[in-house]
């Protein structure tokens, strides 16, 4: 597939504010970079706590999905086994110290209190969550809404992330398909930043930056309420973001049908990366907002999904810097992305 | 080795403020934590275009040390035959276009000029730098040290970053000894975070962040100039920084006597973590301060280095957040490495 040839270019957008370098690689073409390490590793069912049989090694059950099921569930959210939060480590009073700081020093360290949570999206080994219907999906959806309403009642929780690693060199400990919840007191750097970039080009422009995001040459997709995109400032080679076309704060704020209709964008979206590179590890990311903004945050504030192929490796300077050497333009990703053909299944 | 029994923790400290989770892993004690992947590839020395009687195979040499050596050359600093940013693109007047930005999209794109240099830190493909004495690492540090002085002098650059990426999961391309410089126009957004927390530090304390570090149970080693820690927020298991005990903005103002002095205790930390962890892959960076800033801001800034060994991989939570989860708290990490006895070689 022809690619333009392109300069190194620096770029960054109004909703991260991060920079990024994208250079293409000298060695090929977009379209043949393909995934070195696929995704699934070899595992014994029989001895995967995850498995429909297998329930009673799991960490206690939160709820499952539909709730009256026995044997036949479809989802189950769990805890973790492993948590890197206690949710033993709450403040029971005011009074009680929650937050020590060290003036001299500026060192502020927290009790690690939080919730860690497991969400198994299928009672079957094999089956990966694009394996699912547009419907099966949407019960994961669902599932992640749930459990955030849950968790937003209790009040010293700040910020919920919902992730996804799907194979071990993207950090997925398991092979059963599982995505993780974490409930953290306070609101992590990516989030706070994402906040104050989107209200300054909310206070310049009037306008929330992801219902105005740029699609000219970065649309993959789109479905009645989605659209799947190649973010103009790319972090990663064939990054992908899907994002509401109505504006919406809160992930949790998905109803049924929208739910069904994201279940189809990402289904797509998660076959044409696993086609096109070669199954892929990759991380899902949820990015909503945090959890009490108040009304004056409402208009700015835009939930999107955050998919990342794992097709390199991070160095010393992605790690010294923050600034990523991406080297795939995203408007070739979209190129490629759009017109990938998935085999007719009947 | 015995470790106190710990709760998890939320950290943050006044030269970053970067939320970290410590969280101990559950199944193995600080102590037992070793690389699953050793950091050495196989190679072909006699295809190795950094080996000395291949010069000819690499990108244009920049200087060599000694400057007037032929074939018994000590360091080599090289173009980089694939550079991230291209020293082609730098604008050659005021009026010539370098920056593009998209006003309802808030997008901002910049040409992708820069610089993207090697330093080859030995002739010889089998010794690494830990290898050398702390005088023959000295004369790598002063290669970096006369490379960023030369690209001072290119007006557009705002930032430089020196890195070394050992072993290939740690991102390192080539296994001859070598490490990496790249020259930026813009400042990227670790170093901008980082002037901020040291100046609102400094704002309120009248202290250097780093200059006034805690080093309660968290010094590992000192040298007549320099200290190694393992730093209060740890990002990563086993983290170690070295930093001047004299105050000091920027990297290049190291003289020749304290590059033999940082020489040495560089030296020292690679071995112990070497030992301690099984050779691992790892990053080193160094975290300099920008080129342009003002006097007012020399009080608060200060130089150090940063090592990280390659012990997990990066999952979304990580990617989604920005914050880390690290399974070895510091104290432990400081204490472990403090009491690595290293082989006495004679």
């Amino acid at each position: 597939m022809a690619t333009e040839n392109r300069n190194p270019e620096i770029r960054k957008d109004a909703v991260n504010n991060r920079l990024v370098i994208l250079s293409p690689a000298r060695s090929r073409r977009p379209s043949d970079i393909k995934s070195k390490s696929q995704s699934k590793p070899d595992s014994n069912p029989t001895q995967c706590p995850f498995c429909a049989g297998n329930e009673h090694q799991c960490a206690p059950e939160i709820f499952r999905f539909p709730e009256d099921s026995t044997s036949d569930w479809k989802v189950r959210v769990i805890e973790n086994l492993y948590p890197a939060l206690s949710r033993q480590l709450q403040v029971k009073s005011d009074n009680e110290e929650h937050r020590q700081a060290n003036g001299s020093t500026g060192e502020v360290s927290l009790r690690g209190f939080g919730f860690h949570d497991v969400v198994i999206e299928s009672p079957n080994h094999s089956v990966h969550l694009p394996d699912l219907s547009p419907a099966g999906i949407a019960v994961v959806l669902l599932a992640y809404k749930k459990r955030i309403e849950q968790l937003c009642a209790v009040e010293s929780i700040s910020y919920i992330q919902v992730f996804k690693n799907h194979g071990a060199s993207a950090g997925a400990s398991m092979s059963h398909s599982h995505s993780q919840i974490l409930a953290l007191p306070v609101i992590p750097t990516i989030a706070s930043n994402r906040l104050n970039t989107m209200k300054e080009h909310h206070n310049q422009t009037g306008k929330c930056s992801l219902c105005n995001i740029n699609t000219h040459k970065l649309l993959i997709n789109e479905s009645t309420h989605f659209i799947s995109i190649s973010p103009f400032a790319s972090t990663f080679a064939f990054e992908t973001w899907i994002i509401p076309r109505y504006h919406s704060s809160h992930y949790h704020q998905l109803d049924e049908d929208k739910a069904i209709d994201l279940g189809g964008i990402l289904k797509l979206t998660l076959e044409k990366l696993s086609l096109q590179l070669n199954d892929p590890p990759y991380n899902l990311m949820i990015h909503t907002s945090p959890l009490h903004i108040v009304s004056s945050e409402l208009p700015y504030t835009h939930w999107y999904i955050q998919i990342v192929p794992q097709l390199s490796t991070i160095g010393g300077f992605e790690m010294g810097t923050g600034c990523y050497i991406n080297p795939v333009f995203p408007e070739d990703a979209a190129k490629i992305l759009r017109e990938v053909q998935l085999p007719n299944k009947e």
